[in-house]
């Protein structure tokens, strides 16, 4: 299996992972990495002899049979004005972004009938970033998610599905809408990331000295907390309603708790209301699909 | 270095992890297990076969220089009650209870005058239970609060001391006054692990589909939700009161960021308070103490 090909934009975490797999793997016939700038070519080239890199956008992409925008969402859609006149009609071009209707609604557009264009997020990652942090099986079994619109044409899922099998391996790739897709992440991955980075800031005020005292359950729950700071800055708040109302949401059970736990005169009321939910919190937990492997 | 015959009070996790790195190290010239039920026995007995195994607390006790409680919060009261009368005047009995102030205020009056007490709480535990999932080398590294009072002779917290330092090994031994110990755990154990229960169970109920896409954050971050519910409903209600003024100062910084992320008036004041916090929280994390081994 090979995808001819494929330009990786922006060789951090995720670009730089996908690049060594594809590599490993033998995926590409030709293996393209740009980045803004060259810093990190030296650390590219000595683990990626064979990639052909450039701070070349358009030299980048006109020879590309897929493209994958591994740069920040702020950036992407410069990036692709910058680029979408020159892709092969042919090219499939792709994202890793983990939102998806404001990308999808600003990359679409700029791709019409230039190439085909479909959004992907893979649900992997680590509190670690950049290419010194890549590894070749981070997106082993990891989920993919494609977000198709209606305007997707059928060839670009197609294509877009037979890339991501070949790299997440065992991981599963499905199909959901932009705007229920980032509902769902908002759930599943931004509210848990903003409730660990608030509860880390907060134990902080409340007494530094706690934290000397931390056993392994707040170094797990709050591990996402370490990731970087700015990328984290912009999912968030490129997905701020969505994250919004599942806080919202959030607070109302947090609130439902505080009364019980702030009422002595009903202590059964409390143990009840607590074993329910933690019996239910154990039994899902328990569910929890064991595809994903731990990157740290 | 010997402890002299000690009594581990409940073999569970905490309980069957400390008598096997007491047996493992020799540090007990006779080792005594007690269990209310002698269901777990044939296990200990083929981990521990040197290890004295009763149903009968006053047994148990009374030729033991070491008693610890390693049994319920609720049942420790109950438990002193029997054997109370029966300990050596110069036996040390500590516990390994995760709320101390409470029960500070039943054990002590029991003991006075029949032997030595003080609190302990090694911070240590996994989210699975019982004598199968204890380890020898699970109290490794950990911290250890002791929790003495002002009526605590100063032989009590030297013996403590010396006891679980053979445990913990590289591990600190700290003391901290029961109120201040029961605030501390409340900000940071008790109030991340109900935020990781309810934060499972709220994406259970917001979307049970979302939950086959989760990632790696969101397993860690949750990892603690799949402790014992029957345990975990114990710790919770009988700290009550500290955690419902943590819960709610936290639900406070959970609202201004609410209120930030529901107004797309202000997206500048958003980033900037996203990053300002996402930054101090990877900041304050970095200087966790690495001292703890993560135990899954």
């Amino acid at each position: 299996m090979s995808f001819g090909t494929v330009a990786i934009l922006g060789p951090g975490l995720i670009g730089g992972s996908l690049a060594l797999a594809l590599a490993e793997r033998g995926l590409a016939k030709r293996l393209v990495i740009y980045a803004r700038k060259d810093t990190s070519f030296p650390a590219i080239k000595e683990k990626l002899p064979q990639a052909i890199l450039t701070t070349d956008v358009v030299e980048a992409v006109h020879d590309a049979d897929i493209v994958v925008l591994c740069v920040p969402i702020e950036t992407m859609k410069g990036l692709v004005e910058q680029f979408a006149d020159s892709l092969k009609p042919t090219a499939l071009v792709t994202d890793v972004g983990s939102v998806k209707e404001s990308v999808d609604r600003e990359i679409a557009p700029l791709l019409a009938d230039k190439a085909l264009w479909i959004g992907s997020h893979p649900m992997a990652g680590s509190e670690k970033s950049g290419f010194t942090a890549a590894r070749s099986d981070l997106l082993n079994g990891a989920t993919v998610i494609l977000t198709p619109t209606e305007d997707t044409p059928l060839p670009a899922r197609q294509r877009a599905e037979q890339f991501w099998k070949e790299l997440v391996l065992t991981g599963p790739v499905v199909i959901v809408r932009p705007k229920q897709h980032d509902v769902k992440v908002a759930q599943i991955s931004h509210l848990p990331h903003l409730l660990a980075a608030i509860l880390v800031s907060y134990v902080q005020y409340a007494d530094s000295e706690a934290l000397e005292l931390v056993g392994g359950g707040f170094r797990d729950t709050t591990r996402i907390a370490s990731g970087s700071p700015e990328l984290w800055t912009e999912i968030l708040s490129t997905n701020a309603p969505a994250i919004a109302y599942e806080l919202k949401e959030f607070i109302k059970k947090l609130e439902f708790f505080r009364d019980l736990l702030e009422n002595p005169q009903t202590p059964n009321v409390l143990k009840e209301s607590l074993l329910k939910e933690l019996k239910e919190a154990q039994e899902v937990r328990s569910k929890l699909p064991e595809k994903y492997t731990k990157t740290s």
